[in-house]
């Protein structure tokens, strides 16, 4: 290869940290969720670093725990994705502007609408993040009793994006010739009515809104069960992972690649990011005693309640000294539990609380180490087909931010796997990803 | 009085122009309504100019007209108020950002967050404008069948209102101490979760966000029939009114002071703002001739297109030179019937052709002349207590905003009956009204 291929890089915005004590780190901004003026400046470092986009996560409710958990959680006020994204379009330039939507307890016009608006309002740098909301509580807040079966939260979320997309399709691009001296502002035979009738929707359009400047705003979608990777590969242009080992992700990438290949889609059309908690150290030591330090930082209330969450099932009941039994499949993340039984077998933890401890802070994919040990491990990674690059997490801001930035950004940049300056100007374009054509052409 | 009463001035900005043919004036920027930089500066400049606020009306279709006229139309695209408002909350500092919302097509949940977030990142500036949505096409596009009638839409905007201003309170205005040392970052204690059974809603909370910085943002009304009346003296702290003679204004005004009172409110807590388009020309000949011009651009295709949307029926089928017939009322916009037939029978119209050309255009409260004549009329008006502010209107842009900025608003302020400067930072402080306390307190 005469040329590096390229990995992607995107930020974890929402929460700032995922790290469940990230907030209460020494020189943390406690309140960076929820103070413009930091993620403002985060945004602004990220662009100027290159990162292809910010990546929102969302929550319909709080998280789903006891109060003596939830009261230390920094996830308890944040601002909406849309908004702040908006907001943050007209702060910067290049950086792509990526929010989660629900497709359980969303309309997809309202949907459609507002991601076409982003993506006008920031030239082409949108993403919608596909999520089909599992958590009971967010049912509560749109008085829904009767949960929808995980299967067919899924089927749900495939209709639901066809509409979007069908929507987006609207109108052709050229559909607005706003001539006053003929007095036409749009063109009826470049109006396209979508009129979609089915299981769960009826949407007539049009969308009252032109054509996306990316045909179709990005398609993440993040499921890891085999009814969420089938969506994925069906539909997403990005899907994002939690995959812990080299094996597992490369299994995962590969699986996703033949997806979509078996769906008639070329393999490079839809991208695997890896998301990745960094913490870097300026000697190994340094970097393991924060990592060490952070998950000290996890008040047990915390940990006990995060692995209820993480597994589906009150742990408070059993004896925290105790093994962690048998935990039936539930309708809520399903590939969240096997997570959890997956690193307490790996890491021979047995008892409650030994689980608790580890879950309780964060027990995703993560990199410790010097700016070199993490770009080897990037590299490493995205040359072993493990990920096509990474949602990169950071510890906590903005200290935790701008090392990853200014140590470990341009490593990768100087070895020519990481770009150094935005030759594009979408976020399709950052991605390598094509532009959509219009379905009803 | 030593000091002059103060008016308020807002900006009606979706679409930028009221007028049917206003993108066709000559010199005006035909893509206004979707031109975020003509939008920007339009923004600057109404904040130079110490606006209250910009108020963005909506749509959730297209409009209801056959496309011969629908093709004239210069609202078929535009940006979705919310994601605006955002992006503009980073471009503005003082002007207040007023954005629709349905409270027949949104969940509660949702509105209530949504507007919290543009308060949070305005700091301060967001209002929403509740609208219960009677086009029968925009409930196409959400799958409704059976349309709600008239008072029961005002049913369930009254519990999504009471919905709403309960999540804004779901938190008191400190419950975040955000204690790194304890690992406390909020204080259960001031958490209040609403748990609303209703007719319509059923809304656990607490909502995912800090209590705005206005505790509420501000409430704008605008329904003109008994059930809408009713409403906004009973919650709203601005209502939207469109009456077009003095005495009308007047018995609007007095009968929402009154019912406002009766409600138990003070009447300076409801502030009546009346729509008024604005057309300033150097002699009053030449506004005239400005007026008559646009008048003259409306396509006769448009214009009867508008009378049927207006009266709520087709009026394609009648015959063009004959008068318009009785009509039954419906479900669609009382109010707005009942303006056609009172403005047909004040001008002496009496064919469907002569209606349809006045309509077609725009036939709300106008104002058109020299400077000193538009703010003679602005100062008649509110000092007649018809209003305590106008909506408004500019017929194009940019000279038709810039016209009225550069040329009236500095007579008002001269005149001491508008600001020269902001005295506050919210727009709750722009309008002079109180932050509402927290309902659990």
């Amino acid at each position: 290869m005469t040329e590096h291929a390229q990995m992607g890089l995107w930020a974890f915005f929402r929460p700032t940290t995922i790290h469940t004590a990230g907030w209460r780190f020494p020189g943390a901004n406690p309140r960076a969720n929820f103070d413009l003026a930091e993620l403002t400046r985060a945004a602004a470092t990220l662009e100027n670093a290159c990162f292809d986009a910010l990546f929102m996560a969302d929550h319909l409710s709080l998280l789903n725990m006891p109060m003596d958990g939830l009261k230390r959680s920094h996830t308890a006020t944040s601002f909406e994705p849309l908004t702040l994204l908006s907001a943050l379009s007209s702060l910067t330039r290049h950086i792509g502007l990526v929010a989660t939507g629900s497709t359980t307890y969303e309309e997809p016009f309202h949907v459609a609408r507002r991601f076409a608006s982003l993506d006008h309002l920031s030239n082409g740098r949108a993403g919608w993040n596909i999520v089909t909301t599992a958590n009971p509580d967010a049912a509560r807040n749109f008085g829904v009793k009767d949960l929808l079966g995980h299967d067919e939260r899924y089927e749900r979320a495939r209709e639901f994006v066809r509409v979007v997309t069908g929507l987006w399709d609207s109108w052709q691009d050229d559909a607005f010739p706003c001539d006053p001296a003929e007095g036409v502002f749009f063109d009826p035979h470049k109006m396209n009515v979508l009129d979609h009738k089915g299981r769960y929707f009826e949407v007539k359009g049009p969308l009252n809104i032109a054509r996306p400047p990316q045909g179709w705003p990005v398609l993440v979608q993040a499921g890891a069960s085999p009814a969420g990777m089938r969506l994925a590969a069906e539909t997403a242009d990005v899907v994002f992972t939690a995959q812990t080992t080299l094996e597992g992700a490369q299994s995962f990438y590969r699986k996703i690649k033949n997806q979509a290949m078996a769906a008639g889609r070329p393999a490079d059309s839809c991208k695997v990011m890896l998301g990745t908690l960094v913490v870097v150290g300026r000697t190994a030591g340094e970097a393991r005693e924060k990592r060490l330090l952070m998950d000290r930082l996890v008040h047990m209330d915390s940990a006990l309640a995060s692995l209820s969450v993480a597994s589906g099932h009150d742990i408070s009941a059993f004896y925290p000294d105790g093994p962690l039994p048998d935990l039936p499949t539930t309708n809520q993340g399903v590939s969240s539990q096997r997570r959890v039984l997956d690193i307490a077998r790996r890491e021979g933890l047995t008892t409650i609380r030994e689980i608790a401890r580890r879950v309780g802070g964060y027990f995703g994919h993560e990199v410790v180490g010097t700016p070199v040990q993490v770009a080897d491990q990037f590299q490493q990674w995205f040359e072993a087909k493990a990920c096509d690059g990474f949602v990169v997490m950071f510890p906590y801001l903005p200290q935790g931010l701008d090392d990853f930035v200014n140590e470990v950004v341009p490593i990768l940049q100087e070895r020519g796997i990481f770009r150094k300056f935005y030759e594009g100007s979408t976020l399709r374009e950052h991605l390598g990803l094509s532009r959509p054509a219009n379905q009803f052409s």
